[in-house]
């Protein structure tokens, strides 16, 4: 190791840093989860940059550890084997929009809200909005979704190709412009939701829509939880090509209304958003409209007023630390499991029953139209006993998941977080992955210990 | 080998074949690929019977050769090596559809007409349409799109989870019931356009869709091909979600005239159909009819008539066979590229002039909304120099499509048939799928010979 950052310095300058205060701040994300320092962060301006990096790291059997925004949420970056940590933030260029073919080539260190800065002025934009500022190519290393994967679908949806780099330090291009392919096995999917196991992600091609002519936003509350999850599922039935479709339970719009002064009702509530033509987007909110008046919820009050879109969506993408600002001084521990729709209200009722009889905090914020939801728990992470119970209702409620035939994460991915449950999900699907693991990283450089212990 | 067949046919009796017919109607999918047999047959009805046949084939490390209904384009099922056909026609049960989640879990072996008679009860429909009755397994094994994946995206994006049985004889569950996940390496899409080569397929969970409460379709015509790939694409750049959007060149509509009777102006015509509310099915069609009136085409004539539809999509679907009987006796060649839509009239333009040069029979139908044609060459398989023509007319366009940052198929599959066009494709990309496969079939024993040489 210690040869590796010698030569490293000498050859980065200083865009290689030792620091303490820069490797500690590489050495967490934004979750609850401990930080581990790589022993050093290089700063690389070109795909060529990152393969002699890897290189160097192959030859020495260091670690390697891609960094992105730092926004992940189970530990992605934790250095626990130390290593190099591969920061891709020079590397944010716009490479090229073909507004024609609605593809755009990006470098993998543009973040999400500076790419669709770029692309409003071809009227195009990235739907995949995971809430944070994430790197584009963070987002294909995490399988990264978001409120409007109901419309758009999810970041692997949505890659056309990427470039990357290889264990031995070798580069290598995935998928292409093509809008479909049946071209040998899928690396380009592979890749998505490798977490950095596999290979650096560098370069990133995607599909792009057009600006939508018209777009509108809507909200609605319920007494109960489960009348707001029927609304979502007979909305995904009717086939409204819905946006968004976000729920807010009422512990979650309570923390909302005090952390961004608003004044929701403190009940279960349904945010939705609608794109489409003019009369389209008319058309959807009034069937949403009739759909909640069936189920027995609140009046449904829309607006296509640009002031009221922002203030809705800012709430909601507030919820994280509004949830935290809850208890000052404390983290959130964030769950992601992703059911059917169908036992969406039953895996909810349940999750919050523990929550109550536990007496923890625990809002939940949901992308209920995939029936995948959040708690937000807030924990005290210097309190032991806290962090079991905290980590009993999460267990149960993976374990709850699972049996209704669903994931542990819907969008979050493993990291650190969700090793334990691994075997429960894929059974031998696991030394599955393990073999192809092992088959691309033999000498186990690429972000060690992540997805597979 | 011997030992092999001797121990299936005690095993499985008259489920097990060695007659000749049925093993010649076996060694060939309806392509001009050469027919080669395997050695036998068997007709498993259980995924614990797959895992018997395979695990018997480990153990004497022979290949092992999965079949579905046949109807595959690149000699994905010629027996190259020899070996074991698993027909999986009798495992064609739909184990259970969900209407609230709209998914499905079924065997492999359901065709796609079939599961959507059954479907329909519900009120639900599988969109992916190959055009052949194909079945399920079989269309997640070469990664099958069609006609409306401009709409509803390819069978990769729908679906869920597999059955699988590797080949160690091991029984393996990808995925789930979840609409998303980020829960480790993506064994489902892995799975998808393996062709056989990892593992045989024995259950399938799909995404469904409502059916939906109107549809119509719309037909016109034009001077040239440019101008008609210039409405779809113009389509597509409104966010118009038309389900399905094709082209039929001149040469394609007069064979389709011949073959199925009809009338149609024998121009570049396009075929359109159009679902969502009643509504939204007008509104789509006017905004199509204008994009068509400011390209210079025919008038739009546009229909929500049961008979009118089905005559459209019966002439559609009958391409192939239609071309085929533009030279009786003769096969049909049918490639498979897809371009950037904007570079697909320039890389249609640039094969007409070949194909005129070369003074072969090659119409041409395309899935334009994705930027996927396919010349359906018309070939006398006898008449070496004439295949030489066609093969040299093939290559050229593989090779223009590459240049285009295209794919060398789109939904057909690499089989037998593109391997020479691989490296050029992927180039080391070849070497990592390479690594793949032998890390999941360490004997070769999965349908050898296809996707990798």
């Amino acid at each position: 190791m210690h040869k590796v950052v010698e030569t490293l310095v000498a050859r980065f300058g200083d865009r290689a840093s030792v620091n303490e205060d820069v490797r500690n701040q590489h050495g967490h994300d934004e979750s609850f989860h401990e930080m581990v320092p790589p022993d050093i962060v290089v700063y690389p301006n070109s795909t060529d940059e990152v393969a002699e990096i890897v290189s160097l790291c192959a030859e020495y059997r260091v670690p390697v550890i891609p960094f992105g925004a730092g926004t992940s949420l189970e530990g992605h970056i934790a250095a626990i084997n130390g290593g190099v940590c591969v920061d891709l933030s020079e590397m944010n260029r716009l490479i090229q929009v073909n507004p024609t073919d609605m593809d755009v080539h990006i470098e993998a260190g543009i973040t999400r809200k500076t790419l669709n800065r770029l692309l409003g002025s071809h009227g195009l934009f990235f739907p995949v909005d995971p809430g944070a500022d994430a790197t584009l190519g963070g987002m294909v290393a995490t399988s990264a979704s978001g409120t409007n994967a109901v419309r758009y679908g999810t970041i692997r949806d949505n890659v056309l190709g990427l470039k990357i780099v290889l264990p031995s330090g070798e580069i290598l291009e995935t998928g292409g412009r093509a809008r479909k392919s049946a071209s040998g096995y899928d690396l380009t999917r592979l890749l998505c939701g490798s977490e950095g196991t596999l290979a650096i992600i560098t370069e990133v091609r995607l599909k792009l829509y057009g600006l939508p002519e018209a777009n509108a936003v809507g909200v609605c509350f319920f007494d109960r939880v489960v009348e707001a999850v029927e609304v979502a599922a007979a909305t995904i039935q009717m086939g409204i090509p819905v946006a968004r479709i976000e729920l807010l339970d009422d512990l979650q719009i309570k923390a909302v209304n005090r952390y961004s002064s608003l004044t929701y009702e403190e009940k279960p509530t349904l945010f939705f958003e609608f794109h489409g033509s003019r009369h389209s987007v008319v058309e959807q909110s009034e069937r949403v409209g009739e759909i909640v008046k069936e189920n027995g919820g609140s009046e449904f009050i829309w607006s296509d007023k640009q002031e009221e879109k922002n203030k809705l969506w800012q709430a909601r993408h507030d919820a994280y630390y509004a949830s935290m600002a809850l208890r000052p001084g404390c983290r959130v521990w964030t769950t992601d499991v992703c059911v059917p729709i169908s036992r969406l209200s039953e895996c909810i009722e349940a999750t919050r029953k523990d929550v109550n009889e536990q007496n923890i905090v625990a809002p939940i914020v949901g992308h209920i139209g995939d029936g995948n939801f959040h708690l937000l728990i807030v924990v005290d992470t210097q309190d032991k006993r806290e962090l079991e119970i905290v980590s009993g209702v999460n267990e149960r409620l993976v374990m709850r998941a699972l049996e209704m035939g669903g994931t542990i994460t819907g969008e979050h991915g493993i990291g650190l977080g969700k090793i334990p449950y691994m075997r429960l999900e894929h059974g031998n699907g696991v030394d599955l992955m393990r073999s192809i693991k092992k088959a691309i990283d033999p000498d186990n450089i690429m972000n060690p210990g992540k997805i597979l212990s």
